[in-house]
């Protein structure tokens, strides 16, 4: 397994780029044997600069939910680039997106547009602030919700002033939501709630019902927005929105990375509560109308629908997950695995270091297969039962590299 | 003129996105006459939804600074999508990127990729911050940075801890730059400038080199950060950044526009002064690492390079400004030009509520040139002196339709 090109690049980067690299996609996070750059991809396979072949379970880090190259897709966003992207205003395709997300999702009673995740969720607590003229954000201790100040994970570079009116509660616990209400004294606009609890290296949560109830009632009792950020979740659990599963609409929603299968879009969607403020603020950028990522847009979302994409993948995350636990058990090496299968993510116990998630991972990649020790990964409708059967076989030298590493427990 | 397509498409979106759009896209800024939808782009040319075809001078608000299509720009891209766009990581294409602005703009040491110029602005005030370890970044008064709380030109929905470290000057004005520095009391991070001064509705203003100047300079008494936003003017005054023209270097810049054709792309550059304060913040986004953008940049900064294509839209620019003025003359009707030509800018004397504007562009477009009355427009390097010739017969239209507004003046 050769790296010499992917070793010069990241030396040509470490000259032209700080610290070679950026943000979540840098592989000095990823275990020994990861590559940095990327040639090609196609289905669920990747090729590294060296030429080296990898089956794919991290899909870009969410955005590619039907395969590398879905022919639909590609072949919608090209014929649309061909006859316009990048217009003085958008093509038609803005308003079909617009129309098949009010139909596929509850809520929904209009969409706009955007770039970023961050796009949306930030858009998305500025309509909040603005429809109840209130200034208070409620997030989740270490939920995830984008990398501008008010909402990243790093406080270098961020003012005191950016977080001024974010209040904070934990996942899934209904006190400590109510406190943080409390503490927001008549002055809440919003509670943002990640589509489930997957906060980066900890065991990941579904909401229960009770807690996603208790948030919609807050929300309510103190006329605020409840915002859904689909932006990690969002078309993988439901295409209705991932809290559809505990029976609770939003009255917003932030989604991104795979609405366009992997062409860049961001959206809010919203209820009709929220129309006029959503009206009433100022919010752009200068490639939100492109037509491509539109067109594929609706591509994308209309295959997920009609091929049932959500059911599929489901099948192979359990699968994935069966041969995981089973694997566990026979190497006598306790792993746990949670969240949703389709979502997967697969933690040692006794690993605080992740030394035993880095050993498990390192053996993978060497065997050709592209699995994450700390963040969710993500499956594509085009993973296929073979996938599954060759992602297990890697993860065998996997759990064979971790029982290495730590004395015979058996 | 038929418009019953836009008209079907307007009354759809009505329904599905707040007020039918968003953004500085919206046709209702626009005179009558003007189309919401496009169908079809090629080269200067744009057709709405209802066939219509319109000789353009927005060039999509700025992205488009080769034409439409592009056949080079187009082949990089497409080349690239189809090995990789977006991947568990960048492609070769980013590290080519940044290498190639490293060798085009002067100040440049290294850069770093997003995809809207409120990513660059939002990203270069962070990395001030972070380099200093001081709060306060100038603004100046009027100025458009983005449509974020921090700079949007909207208060709605926006805090007043959003601007808790925001100070105002006013362009060109070294003694109220000079006065905000001192309000910034010993916590200046950095003073944004635009390329130049270009407000909506306002005369352009190019830099002073005396108050380019000054602000190097007081970014050097305060070992603060200057940052030149180039966002809209990027690429087309100089390939080296805009205030190469006044002969001073910014600490880091913003860029976005047209830096890839059309295809969306953000970028920030910065010198190694501020190489550790950028390895220090966490910034990302899903598809900042999409390669198709950053190939079809490379193309795009290579062409600009190779064809000189600066000197031609200065050339173009120069024919549209000399007709528009000589035109002026003809039927006695005082307009202001100001700003540089390829980024024209012409508003009429005695004309606060902009109903000459308004009159003089709806002539123009019914005659199938598409200007616009209040922001600045862009040329390309596409444009041809037969499209400055035709251009100019529509502004006569426009001229004739002024003349017919307002009682004779001569």
């Amino acid at each position: 397994m050769s790296n010499s090109l992917d070793r010069a690049l990241r030396e040509r980067a470490m000259k032209v780029v700080p610290g070679g690299m950026w943000g979540h996609m840098h592989a000095k996070d990823l275990p020994e044997g990861y590559p940095q750059y990327f040639a090609r991809a196609e289905g669920t396979k990747l090729w590294d600069v060296d030429g080296n072949e990898y089956l794919d379970f991290m899909c870009s880090w969410g955005p590619i939910i039907l395969g590398h190259h879905h022919p639909e897709v590609d072949a919608a966003a090209f014929a649309q680039y061909q006859r316009g992207d990048a217009m003085n205003g958008p093509a038609e395709a803005m308003v079909e997106l617009a129309e098949l997300m009010v139909e596929l999702i509850p809520h929904a009673d209009w969409a706009q547009f955007e770039k970023n995740g961050t796009d949306a969720t930030t858009t998305a607590a500025t309509i909040a602030r603005a429809g109840t003229g209130r200034r208070k954000i409620l997030v989740a201790n270490g939920a995830y919700h984008g990398a501008v100040p008010w909402c990243s994970p790093s406080l270098i570079g961020v003012t005191a002033e950016d977080r001024a009116h974010i209040l904070t509660y934990d996942y899934n616990d209904i006190e400590s939501l109510n406190a943080a209400v409390a503490k927001a004294d008549g002055d809440l606009a919003g509670i943002i709630v990640s589509a489930f609890k997957h906060d980066y290296g900890k065991d990941q949560q579904l909401p229960t019902v009770e807690f996603a109830t208790a948030a919609r009632a807050a929300a309510d009792d103190a006329d605020a927005a409840l915002i859904v950020d689909d932006v990690r979740a969002g078309f993988r659990l439901s295409l209705g929105g991932s809290w559809e599963r505990v029976g609770v609409q939003p009255d917003l929603a932030a989604w991104s990375k795979s609405i366009a299968n992997g062409f860049p879009l961001a959206a809010v969607t919203g209820n009709d509560r929220f129309r006029a403020a959503t009206q009433s603020i100022f919010t752009t950028g200068s490639f939100w109308c492109g037509a491509m990522s539109m067109a594929a847009a609706v591509a994308t979302l209309s295959i997920l629908r009609r091929d049932d994409a959500i059911a599929h993948m489901e099948r192979m995350g359990t699968l994935l997950r069966e041969g995981l636990a089973s694997l566990s058990a026979t190497y006598d090496i306790p792993i746990r695995q949670t969240g949703p299968v389709q979502m997967p993510l697969m933690l040692f116990d006794d690993d605080a270091d992740a030394r035993k998630g880095f050993a498990f991972c390192s053996a993978a990649i060497k065997a050709g297969v592209y699995f994450h020790p700390l963040h969710n990964m993500f499956l594509s409708a085009a993973h296929t039962p073979g996938d599954i059967a060759r992602a297990l076989e890697a993860a065998e030298l996997g759990f064979r590299s971790v029982r290495a590493l730590t004395p015979a427990t058996a």
